[in-house]
């Protein structure tokens, strides 16, 4: 067999590493897929920037038709991040019968569906493992190793930004604003840290994976997001004195026909597998119907993880190119979407109140409670510094989102309730 | 297309749960293969016994000629055991052009390489997912999630049995016999716990995962094996004293071109995300150069959790048949094995010993140590009940297994040295 020759669009970071792997496991590649593999042309935006990598300074173009129009190129990876343009150099990769590898979870989320209709119907393959948990082959594991199981629930800690800010914050007891800035100094957050800390990235991980592992087009815009940038200090003090740790959490849960998709700070038991996942690392907990449960951990990010999964997809796309079966992956969803409501989804929560310190209090929050049939699992109680107020710290059992969003109102409205703290979902315990 | 036939060779606990998930999950199944896919016959030892399943008797019967000479069957999945015989319909089965799917670790490790020959030689695909760390989809991320990764090392809890025992010793401080008793009596180990409890099934399970992780044909008998049969629950205490959990271990290191493969009770750090794996859990811990650390968690074993990994491979097959590559995995191993001597195999030790209570036996125990070139990275001293004598327990920094096993030889000849009580090794620091 010919050589496989490949069409690099970016050489940052993650191009880099695929760069690198593509040379140093030559071998390992060779004996997978029976032929040589070669970078032909990479696109980069800037030819003469000096690079961590050797690259033949012929290789490198600022044209993408220089890679879109090669027709000896078989493989386009695509590590160059954006949304619109990026599309398009897709989709035109695609209709030139190229397939596609890309670890672009900003346009997967977006736009996968047109594109993953356009490669089958080019006969292409479009993968896209590295764009979900970097070297964690989660899509794949979804896909293939529980392809007989009913997903039932996908728990995933999937922005190393954010974990490695709440590790920090939950250890050293620091505040949020202040491991941000050294979290920036050290490389584990953007300049610009919003869609990391905000929770956008995570979402449209999560939406892509709700979308193969439940097999419904799950959009972006159906994803709650609530990011970590008012979490304080205080919350994951009292969580950790209750037993719980603070994850930026993805839930994808299915119960009967209808999901839920969502991002926020959430507790977990501090027991829980994935409280033990520690700074950038991120990791997936995936409920099955028959398997029970499973998890999948490691680097989330970083150029040679990432690398690692871009080319293993490559190796995907060479071995179905030798066997002649390329653009077979299913690709239509088996379910509509069927989002539930907020009466569906239920959660226990963490709720932190500060009250005025009178008699009665107490009971007049608990008959709150009680009035939309909702229980404490837990309680803590202590005065604060400030006269004649107390802190109030509870754990709910079970309770719907509708309803508990109506005693949040009613609390705020409540004379004695000076003001709600904070309220976190708290995770972690299945009843599925 | 067709339906597709499957014939089941076992109706015991994994085969009960194939029916059940062929049966609960076809929807997903028809989904995703695009037919039907059904069970046509099933051997059983018994016709007449009463099952957990509900299967009707015309299914069953006691001739394997009624399976592997039949026609219309495209599958046979095996869940039956056993070695040899099991072996012979296998064999028969990929002559008769049949697909085969098993979860039988003790056959792959022993005739797996002459099955996948045979197998390749018809054009049939051979699929054991299942007997590795029962639901856990690790060879199929070894094989593809990490297909462009040089993998260095895996370290494995692959037996749920052990892994109970050593839990329940560790948190309960209970001696093992005491704790075997009770995981007989709530089915967590077998009535004869030999091939768990004495590393065997373990290291079946490891000999498969290397051969596949390393691309090298590891035999069973290339595993050192040592089982939990002699860990006390003092070992377990002095552990975590110094910081360490116990675990059966299944550890495969590669350095170079040369691998060592080993089963035994080892110390792991307690922050390691391997020493949270409680109870019957499985996780297998790979480093890849390229990806870094990674770890798959989940049921070792189980009647839904094996079955899932069984019909996951199912699923595979009967996609490659849509398709028409079965048969294209590769089989030939990269490299030749080359197994490490003791002297390049590395690792850090526990060591417990009693000594007489006299002035200088530290000194001249700690001599011993220097004259090797081992040092000490902790110790822990404290007298004994019985007088004069004394209890030693060191981590030693890394030797060769040759130069430890000199240390233990001389010790064991000291004069000061009354006994040498237990001696483990200890991982979770990753060099490479």
């Amino acid at each position: 067999m010919q050589a496989i020759s490949i069409g690099l669009l970016g050489l940052g970071t993650v191009g880099t590493g695929v760069v690198k792997i593509i040379e140093n496991h030559q071998d390992k590649l060779m004996h997978q897929v029976g032929c040589p593999v070669n970078v032909k042309k990479i696109l980069v935006q800037d030819l003469v920037k000096e690079r961590t990598v050797k690259v033949d300074s012929s290789l490198l173009t600022v044209n993408p038709a220089d890679i879109i129009d090669d027709p000896e190129i078989d493989v386009v990876i695509e590590v160059m991040g954006g949304i619109e343009n990026t599309r398009e150099h897709l989709l035109n990769a695609l209709k030139m019968k190229k397939h596609v590898v890309t670890a672009n979870k900003d346009l997967m989320a977006v736009h996968g569906s047109e594109l993953m209709t356009v490669a089958h119907e080019n006969g292409c393959d479009l993968f896209y493992e590295a764009s979900v948990a970097g070297g964690i082959p989660i899509l794949r594991s979804l896909a293939d190793g529980l392809a007989s199981d009913r997903i039932t629930k996908m728990m995933g800690i999937v922005n190393g930004t954010t974990n490695y800010i709440l590790t920090k914050m939950s250890q050293e007891g620091l505040a949020y604003e202040a491991v941000l800035k050294d979290a920036q100094r050290l490389g584990y957050a953007e300049a610009n840290p919003a869609s990391d800390v905000g929770g956008l990235d995570a979402a449209r991980k999560m939406a892509i994976m709700a979308s193969l592992g439940f097999s419904m087009k799950i959009d972006l815009d159906d994803v709650k997001v609530k990011g970590i940038t008012e979490v304080t200090e205080e919350d994951l003090q009292y969580g950790k004195q209750l037993g719980y740790t603070m994850k930026l959490l993805g839930i994808a849960d299915r119960e009967g026909d209808k999901v839920e998709v969502s991002v926020q700070p959430a507790l977990l038991p501090s027991s829980h597998p994935l409280a033990s996942v520690h700074n950038e690392y991120n990791a997936v907990y995936v409920y099955g119907e028959a398997v029970g449960e499973t998890m999948f951990y490691g680097p989330g990010a970083g150029s040679l993880p990432t690398a690692t999964a871009v080319v293993s997809d490559l190796v995907g796309v060479v071995k179905n190119m030798r066997l002649g079966v390329n653009g077979s992956t299913s690709i239509t969803p088996q379910y509509e979407k069927q989002l539930k409501d907020d009466g569906e989804v239920n959660s226990k929560y963490f709720l932190r109140l500060h009250v005025h310190d009178e008699v009665g209090v107490f009971a007049e929050i608990t008959s709150l409670f009680s009035n939309h049939d909702v229980s404490f699992e837990k309680i803590l109680q202590m005065p604060l510094k400030e006269k004649g107020l107390a802190e109030i710290v509870v754990i709910t059992h079970q309770a719907s989102l509708s309803n508990y969003e109506n005693i949040l109102m009613e609390l705020r409205d409540l004379p004695v309730v000076k003001e709600v703290k904070s309220s976190y979902r708290v995770e972690g315990s299945v009843s599925v």
